[in-house]
Formats: C-alpha cells, structure tokens, sequence
C-alpha cells in the first residue's frame, strides 16, 4: 500500500551502513518490526543482517514466500555462520543489536549461534537516524494528520447525552478505522502498552498510569492502566481526546479537549494559555534551539499564570512537554527540562502542554510539528478552541 | 474491576515463591506486565521482588501512588541494592529474571545494579505455572466465552452485501468493544503483534505471515501483514473469523466460519471434518495425553478424508493445531507433531484444526477447551456451522 520508493530505501540504508563502518563494526542485525520496516519496508520473522557495502541479507524464518533481495531460508540463528560462509562472507567479530528491543535470551543465544562476537546496542542509534524524516516521510505524517483531522471534527456528531467516555471512545474508534487506522499503536519501551489511544474525562486526567506517557487515567481494566474507565460525561467537566494518528506507517500526534455542555471560566482559561504556550514556542522558534529551551519556556508560562500546580498532571506530572513522532508514537527527542538536544530541520516532534484541573478535567492541545531552517511547520490543522459538546 | 481474590493471590505467589526455594536462587524479579498482574493483580512500571519467606516488595517507579503492599519508590535499578540494605536484607547472587521478555540492555543494566548476581530465565518456569489455571482463573475463562459468544451471534446482522472483511470486522470490533472487550490484545513472543484478532476472506487465507499463529493473510498495512486485507466478501468464498476473546484478563479463544451467500460442497465438507475432529479429539480425551497424540490425530483425520493439503494453510502449513490460552494468546502447552507435554487438569487450550481451500477460502472452527479428571470441557458454546450470510 505504500511501499517505500527505491530511492527512499537506498538513502536509510546508507544511514545505518555509515553507522556500522563508522562503528568499525562488521553487521547490524535487525530484528524488530519497526526497523525493519524503516530499512527494507517489510517486516518479516528474522534477522536483517545490514553489511557495511554491499545489499543487506534477510535471514527469514516466516513469511516462507518472503520476497525481499537476497532472502535465505533459517530455521534458527545456529544455522547463520554456515549460510554466511556459503556465500563467501565472514562471521562478524562485532555485530550491532538492538538491545533495548531483543531480549536477554535471544540476545545470548543469537551472540552464541555467531561464535561470541562482540556485540554493541544499536537501538538508540536508530532512533536517532530515524529521528530526522525525509521528504517522504514527511508527507506521510501530512496525510495522518489530516486524516487524524477529519476523524476528530466528526466528534461532537458522535456524541449523546449521558455517554460514557468509553461508549464515546469506541464510536470514535470505529471512525478511526473507517478512515484507516492501522488499529495497532506502536509505542517504544518494554511496558509502553496502549489501545489506540487515550480519552480522559474529568477527574480521570488525575489518576496516575503505569505509563510515560504525558497524562494517565485509570483505564477500563487491571490489564490496561491507563485512559478512558467509564467516566460518565458529566456537564460542568472537559474531556482530552488523544486519540492514535496512525492513518499511515508514519504516525501524526494530536489532541484536542472539548467541554461537557459547560465549563468553569478556569477551563477556558489554562485552555488558553495551552494554545499561547504552542503560539509563543512557534514564534520564537529557531533551529538548533534546545529541547529543554521549549521545555523551560512552557512551564515559565505556566507558572506566569498561576497553573504550575496543574501542569502536565496534579498527583504526577510528568516532566516532558513533548517528543519525536514516527513510525512509534515516542520517538526521540524528548522536550524535556535537561535534554541538550537541539532541534534541527527535518525532525517532527508533538508539543503537548496540557493542564489537569481537579473537579473540572484535562485541558490543553497538542499539535505535530514539522523542523525547518525557516521555523516550525504546524501539520495538525484541526479547531484548537474548546469544542462543547451538548 | 477483576480484582484477584487475597487467597487466590496468596496461591500464586506460594508458587512462584517454591519456584525460587527449588532452584536455591534468591530472589526472582518480575517485571512484564502479564507476570507482575498474574502475581500481584496490578502492573507497575518497576520490580516485583519474590523472595522465598515473606511478602513480596514492588520497588515502583510509576504511578507514584502505588498501593500495593511492601511499595517501595524508585527511579532507577542502581538503587535496589542500597534499598535492600535498609530494609535489612542481603542483595541476592542468584536472581531469576524474565530473560525472554526483559530487553538485553534492561538485563545487563540489571545485572550491573545488582552487582553481577548469577541470572537465571523464568519465563519458562511462569508460563509453566500459568498453564494450569485456579477455578477462579477458568470461571474468568467461561465469562468471556459467553460474552464472545453473543459477539459472534451478532455477526450475520452485521453484514450487509458489498461488504469488505475490514469493514465488517469494524463492525464486530465495536461490538466487541461495546461488550467490554479491552481492546488490547496480550501475546508472548518479541514480534507477535496483532489487532484485535484476525478475518481471513477468500484467498487472503492463503497468504503467508510472519507470525506464529495458525493462519496468516496479507493484512491491510506492510507495519501489520496478518489479517484482513480489505477483500470484498463474495458469493461463492467464505469468512473465517477468529476474533479475540478478550472480555476479561483470562481470556477464551473461538473461531468461526461464515458463508457468504453460498459456497461450495468442498467448504462443507472440510468444515465438517473440523468439527469431526473436536468430537474425536472430545471423545478419545484422556487426562495426561500427549500433546502429539492431539495433534497426530487430527492429522489423521485431515489425511483420510483426503484434505492433507489443505490442513493449516496451504502455502505456509502451520505445525500446531492448538495452544494455551489465559492471560496471553499464545500460552502453553503447543499441540504440535512432537510435543511430549502431557495435559492435566487446569489446562485450558484452543483446538483450531483448519483448512484452506483454494478459490474458496478458511473453513473449520476453533473450541477453547478445559481438562477435567473426567475429560474436556466446552467453554465456547457457540453455533459451530458454516453460517451463511446474506
């Protein structure tokens, strides 16, 4: 369906090539989903054996009618020494993993099947080349947002009087899906577990998750802490739709808060300094300016305002504002109030500024936006007002 | 919502807690979300720490109001041995460690933290553990089979002509969702992923994926190739549909096939052998069979009646007929050729001996079944044949 262009797929894998020469290692295996679609644009059960110059080698356990480049038939990792000699390649002596991803086990047995070479973590090194999109990519987080745009303006039709934020949730699901949705909502992290998203109505935005995501809530059941847990919709509180922007492999991030038929003045208020805070950040964008700059410029203005006890959560606050959006939904960098990371063209990354207000509910939006030497492109074109729903 | 009863709390952790005494190790360190919920009834982000004698500590780094007993907060893994000290106990030299689910760099750092204790993989031994389920465990298993159940009922109202198996498989994800499904859907393995479950229409059920579970299909995004792939359902094909049953943390497993308008006398006839196969399986079921002996006989079957080609897939012929099925999709045992496991009382499995039939599509059913002392078990009770819809 949208299979990357040949010119697309040459220029990621030179980018993890030069890693591996510069590295002065002699492969990358890949084996996570998400990097291997970032480098050949499938996903298959097996090792991507990434040389530093010449075509990659797909080791294939399943699909059996694989049909990349130089795929080989494995059954299991022992077998990759021989298959290696049989074309002529020598078993690497330092190999990159992703080792935040590849568990302990298979981390060990792979390191075995290959004679112990050295092995070294490739996982944050990806995420940093993957970090900075390309044209292409770009556009795909265009078209989810706009996609994710249409979804959310069909709300308020979607919803009735005396809904659940659950009953409301599932509606919205159901759109989502009728407009594309993959379903599958992919996180980074080993218990960064979701479900298309995250609805917090009322006093749910204070209920601490599990999770590093921005906000928590409870969640409908002990196995998902997190989101929507069948809050009554009740006039006089907010409800934050965070819904995935997972329209295209390449994801957009945003959010928007509507009202249960009224709000206190409060609401409308920290609303409002949410939207200032994207207003002033775009403003005085200039490339190469620190994560933590954007980071220490929203909570100064939270604090101007007298909302710092409702900043970013009230029982936990997190202590991000933002972050990288791709193929996962929390990619690098993070805007957080010590990350040196400077923002340069090319990378995307939400900026979610949102206030939880007890008795009331969440307020605040997020929007995607795009790096460019002349400033912040926003893709998230949605109303960013307090909608009512009534 | 499904809080775990104190007693039946107090029998899991008696288990993983003989575990460690019969391995001579010191501790065991719980830290996926399945185990930690399966101990503990609640998921952290941290470290559920058994040791032999006494209560269990959760050293917790979110959410900051964590109430389980013995909660200790912590940011960081460096910190547990200085915590131990304090609490007055000794910082353990032999640790079991979720090596088949914890990241190599989460386990090295880790090991590091605790100052190179020996580790050793208990994912094995809790998945053994797990595999025999409480009474309390397989009632939870017989709720969320009837409710997938009335699911299913809804199907043929669901339809309508002109459909595509996505868009009726949104259909029944609202319904599911309406009817208490979690939405997320937990399976073992690093790159098992899955929405919601799986629609096979016509010959997308011939389409190899790169997952383990019994069929494939082409899915309808190359960052999810399994499942629906937005074929139009027609005259003539049918319409596996293999949903998940998740309405509670333990969940069942059931599949069921549908005609659309009408279908050749081969579907029929190979559903029928499907379901001659449960009534075999059903009726020559002894306590402490072998895996195999399910498996072979099944086989057998698939083979008299002329259809061996057709058994589990035609160009990708899965190796098993069945699997556990509780807390993940995928649990022990495997009823595949060579399995000597033995299946006891407690033992809950799903039985999906199925065919593809080319130009025609999946056909068969699946049962989740419980092992008595007196034999097996329904738990999804269902209409289990061919369902035309129209």
């Amino acid at each position: 369906m949208h299979t990357i262009q040949i010119q697309e797929a040459t220029a990621r894998l030179r980018k993890v090539q030069n890693l591996v020469v510069s590295k002065q290692a002699d492969a990358c295996l890949i084996t996570s989903s998400v990097n291997q679609y970032y480098v050949c644009g499938a996903i298959f059960d097996g090792y991507l054996y990434i040389l530093p110059d010449q075509d990659p080698i797909s080791f294939v356990k399943r699909p059996n009618d694989f049909s990349g480049k130089n795929t080989v038939s494995i059954r299991k990792p022992e077998q990759i020494p021989d298959l290696l000699q049989q074309m002529g390649l020598p078993v690497p002596k330092k190999v990159f993993v992703e080792a935040d991803h590849l568990s302990y086990s298979a981390a060990q047995r792979l390191q075995a099947a290959l004679g112990m070479p050295e092995m070294e973590n490739v996982s944050g090194k990806l995420r940093a080349i993957r970090m900075v999109k390309s044209p292409y990519e770009l556009e795909q987080m265009r078209e989810s947002a706009r996609v994710h745009a249409a979804v959310y303006e069909k709300i308020p039709s979607l919803y009735r009087r005396g809904m659940t934020d659950l009953e409301l949730q599932i509606e919205i699901e159901r759109q989502m899906r009728l407009h594309g949705s993959v379903g599958i909502f992919r996180s980074f992290g080993q218990n960064m577990d979701i479900f298309m998203g995250s609805m917090l109505a009322g006093d749910n935005a204070q209920t601490p998750s599990p999770y590093d995501y921005a906000l928590g809530g409870g969640g409908a059941s002990p196995l998902l802490p997190i989101g929507a847990n069948g809050t009554k919709l009740t006039p006089g509180t907010t409800l934050m739709v965070d819904m995935a922007g997972n329209y295209r492999p390449y994801m957009d991030d945003m959010t928007r808060t509507f009202v249960i038929e009224h709000a206190p003045e409060l609401a409308y208020k920290a609303h409002q300094v949410s939207i200032d805070i994207h207003r002033e950040i775009v403003a005085h964008f200039t490339v190469g300016i620190l994560c933590s700059d954007l980071y220490n410029r929203a909570k100064k203005m939270a604090e101007t305002n007298g909302l710092s006890e409702y900043f970013m959560g009230t029982r936990q606050q997190a202590q991000f504002i933002g972050h990288g959006v791709g193929l996962e939904i929390n990619e690098p960098p993070v805007l957080s109030p010590r990350s040196k990371e400077a923002l340069e063209p090319g990378v995307a990354f939400a900026l979610e500024p949102k206030f939880v207000l007890p008795g009331i509910g969440a307020v605040g939006i997020e929007n995607t936006y795009i790096v460019h030497e002349e400033g912040l492109e926003t893709i998230t074109h949605c109303n960013e007002e307090l909608v009512t729903l009534s």
